[in-house]
Parts: structure tokens; sequence; C-alpha cells
């Protein structure tokens, strides 16, 4: 099995902590969270997947990934105060988790045949719809519309990963500038607070 | 026609009518109302038949379904009141449309070939995801995710099929023992008052 | 490229507009606005192939629909108080392609041999679901369910056309005949404030 698989699975795990953590703010019961947990870390390769036709579902087909979200859910039920005193250290894991699911959602896509802009696009769905299932699903805007500035992350991550590719870098070169741009985008965002600009409506009335 | 196919028809056509009940109390218009109920009663097997990629869909190819589900938005239009006082025998037929379509989607998944946890999980989503559908367009948290045990009662159901036809039992045991576990489950939750426990999020800090 | 394919086209990039003007309403954020402008775009289109296994999507295939959406959303943004202050001129493009996007989709299904009503039905959610995703995307309870008339206008423009095409009426005859009935009633509806009646349910207690 190679690196990316590794970090595949290993991003999985983390967003299916995510999720469950996110439920667990909300108050939902065992099998709530563990719903969420699940739609979180499915969510995003599921939709770019159904979106390109391309079958089996790596999910579906392959029960390793069943297994790290069982575990993921497990562990933050069982680790929650643990693992939010960890806060910062599991972003970094997060993080790396979106870098990763941007550039294999990308890599799919293309190996599928489509449009540059189009595999950008999946790789950016791939990385963040977990997360808008996620938040719809408990009744919130999703974070990533009002506040969070990791969909530019990917975005600009995977432009990078396509420009590279253009100009004739090789494999694994293209992979680690894609997936290094998006976590270190996100990281300074976290870092210094930045946040995407809301569309000023009120004010301009 | 088996009996199996009448049952899911039947509760097609009972998912339609708590569909279109639950539009009705969020005073939707008659479009909402027959949207909800449409969407309420196909939306769990479109789901598993998208997620497996299994085509043609169920009530696409076969229009009885279709016509089920109007006849049922047209009952919950008609006679609403009368169907809320009979609400003791309603919820037994959402109950037995619950554990038909839990082992029906079971079934058709491992006639796909899936791993038998993957087919467990598509039995469940198949008796759930219409009423997660329906709340989220009714903009609620789903019910199932703070108060309803019964996504636990599919569950068990299915684990009880595979348990069974994995130890050799034939058909059509395996099946009328998994429909039956998943109503004994619910009718005993809504007999006893049970929920599921919410993760005491606030108490803990 | 035949009229349908432009009016399509014209439809995708005003349905971009709509989507983002409606996501700046919430005040969401660059991202978000261009996300629900696209998401509004190819909604409906995407549900509609997904339900029916027809692959690959218009938009994937066709980079010229991503080029409309963008141009949307990008119109959207750099002139959306010119926009809002033609209020009524959007509205128009906006029916047109309501129409078009309705006997599009309808004919799409029936090409794929599907049921007529079943037809009718799609022609409906390929032009009402980008709406239907947006709204539950910002956290509304969507528009159509209880307040817009133009699901009924789909769905009569496309009866229209399937009981024309059944009398032997011929192409483009059934098409323009088809639009034009969406394209009134929904002028109709908004010129005199119609609105779809709600199932009086307070009241009735």
């Amino acid at each position: 099995m190679d690196i990316l698989s590794i970090l595949d699975i290993i991003g999985t795990f983390v967003f299916a902590i995510s999720g469950a953590l996110a439920a667990a703010e909300k108050r939902l019961d065992f099998f709530g969270t563990a719903f969420i947990g699940f739609i979180t870390a499915v969510g995003g390769g599921t939709i770019r997947d159904v979106v390109l036709g391309s079958y089996p579902l790596g999910w579906v087909q392959n029960i390793i990934y069943l297994d790290a979200i069982g575990l993921g859910i497990l562990c933050a039920m069982l680790f929650r105060k643990y693992i939010i005193s960890l806060k910062r250290t599991f972003a970094v894991f997060d993080t790396i988790g979106i870098g990763v699911f941007t550039v294999l959602g990308l890599q799919k896509a293309l190996l599928l045949g489509v449009h540059p802009t189009i595999a950008v696009l999946m790789g950016m769905v791939s990385a963040v719809f977990g997360g808008v299932i996620r938040d719809t699903l408990v009744n919130e805007v999703p974070l990533i519309f009002h506040k969070e500035i990791y969909a530019m992350a990917c975005l600009s991550g995977g432009i990078l990963f396509m420009i590279l590719q253009y100009f004739g870098v090789a494999e694994p070169y293209t992979t680690i500038s894609g997936v290094s741009l998006v976590i270190v985008i996100r990281v300074i965002a976290i870092r210094y607070g930045l946040q995407m600009q809301v569309w000023r409506y009120e004010e301009e009335k």
C-alpha cells in the first residue's frame, strides 16, 4: 500500500472524529453521533464519485474505510475531552486530511478524463463536502460558507498541482506540492485568524 | 408478485403518508406536502441505489411505486384527522414498512456483492434516509439523531439476518426473523418511551 | 448548436446569478456565494441525471456550462445593485430558464425510456431542485414548498408537452408549447401574486 492510500485512510479516520465531535456539541444521541461521523468521513468522496459516475465507491469496495470510521467514532466518544485539549494537534491532522483528500480527489477525476477545471473542483468537493453535509444535517449554515478559508486552500492546492503537471513536473513532486500548499494556507489562516471577506450587504444599502 | 414486493409497495404508501403528514405540520402548501411525501417514500432506497450504483432505480422502472405514493399523499390530504386519530394503528404499519425496507435493502446490497457490514448499513439507510431528508428539507435536525430509537432497530434486524444466514438458516426464515426483530424492538421502544441516550456534553464540562 | 442548447446555457447562467444573489442576502463570504451560485445552476440537472443513471453529467462533460456559471457569479458580484434594480427583467430571464430546463429535462428522461409520468416529474426536478438545494444549504425551508407556484407551472408545462406529443403534434411545436405554458403561468402568478394554498393546519384543530 502506498503512502497516499495510508494518508487517505488516516484522513478518513480524522474526518470521522471531527464529525462525531461536531455532533456531540449538538447533543445528538449515540446513533446520531456515529451517523454524522460516518457522513463527514465519506460524504465528500461519495458526492465526487456519484457526480463522476465512478463505481464502486471506495468505502463500499474496501471495508478498511469503514473500520477507520468506526475506530474514529469510538475514539471521539471515549477520548473527547483529551482530543479537544489537543486542539492544535488535531487541527494539524485534520489539515493533512484535507490536503490529501484534495489531491487524491483531483487525481481520481483526472483519471476519468474530465477537464482540468472540473478536476480541481472535484478535488475541493472531496475535501469539503463531507463537512457541508454534516453542517446541513445538524441544521447549521455550512461553516465553509461564512467562516472558514479552507475551500480556497483546496482550490489553490489543486491549481498548483495542475500548473506543475502542465509544466512537466513529475510525481511525487506535484502531489507533495499540492498537498503542502493546502496545508500551508490552512495553517497560516488558522494561525492568523484569517477569514474570507463577507460580501457587505447591509452596509451597501 | 411475492409477499415482500407487496409489503414493499405498502411500505412506500405508508412512508408517503407519514411524509405528507410531517409536511402538513410545517404548514407547507399542497405542492410542498406532495414533494415531501414523495421524498420520504423514495429517499432511502434512492440513496442506497445511488451509493451502490444500482440502476435503474426501482421507482423509476416500475410506475406502481409512484401510484402508491400518489395514493398515500391523497389519503394524507383527505383523511389527515382520521389517520392521526388512528395514531397507534398507523405506527404499526409504519413499523412494518421500516422492517421490510431494512431487510429488502440489505438483500439488494448483498446481491450486488458488497461486504456484509456494508449490506447491514445499506439496509438501515434504505429504512431511515427518507426520513432524514424529510427532516432536513423542513429545516429540522433529523428526528432519528436525537429522539428515535429506530435506526438501532434496523441495525439489529439486519445483524440478526446476517447471523442467521451465516449459520445456514434458509429463506424465508432469515427474512421473517430480521423483519420481526425490527418490529419488536420498535414496538417495545414506542410502548415504553425508550430513547437513545444523549451524549451528555454540557454536564461534563 | 441549436436554439435549445443556447437557451440551456443562458438558463444555467441566469440560475448562477440568482443563486449568488440569494447567498449574498445571507451574508455568505465570496466562496460561499460562488458555491451556492454553482449548486443552484447545476443542482437540478445533476439530481435528474443521477436518479436516471445518465452519465456523464452535462456540466462535467462540457466545460461551457462552468464558464457560464463563472460568468454568472461574477456578474452577480459586480452588478448586484443593477441586477436587483432590473428585478422584473431578471425575473423574465429566470422564468425562461425554468421553462427551458423543464422541457429539456423531460426530453432527456424520455430518451432514456422512462414512463411519461416519471419524465414529467424529472422535468420539474431539473427546473426546481437547484433552488431546493440552495435554500436547504442556507438553512431555509425551500421557497417552493410554501410560497412559489412555479413547481406547478413546471408540471403543467410538462403535462402539456406529453399530451401534445401523444396526439401526434411534432417538434418544435411541443417544445415551444411546453416552455410557453411554464412561462405564462409563472408570469401570471408573479403579476397577480398568486400562491399555492397552505394546508390549514392550525385552524382545523
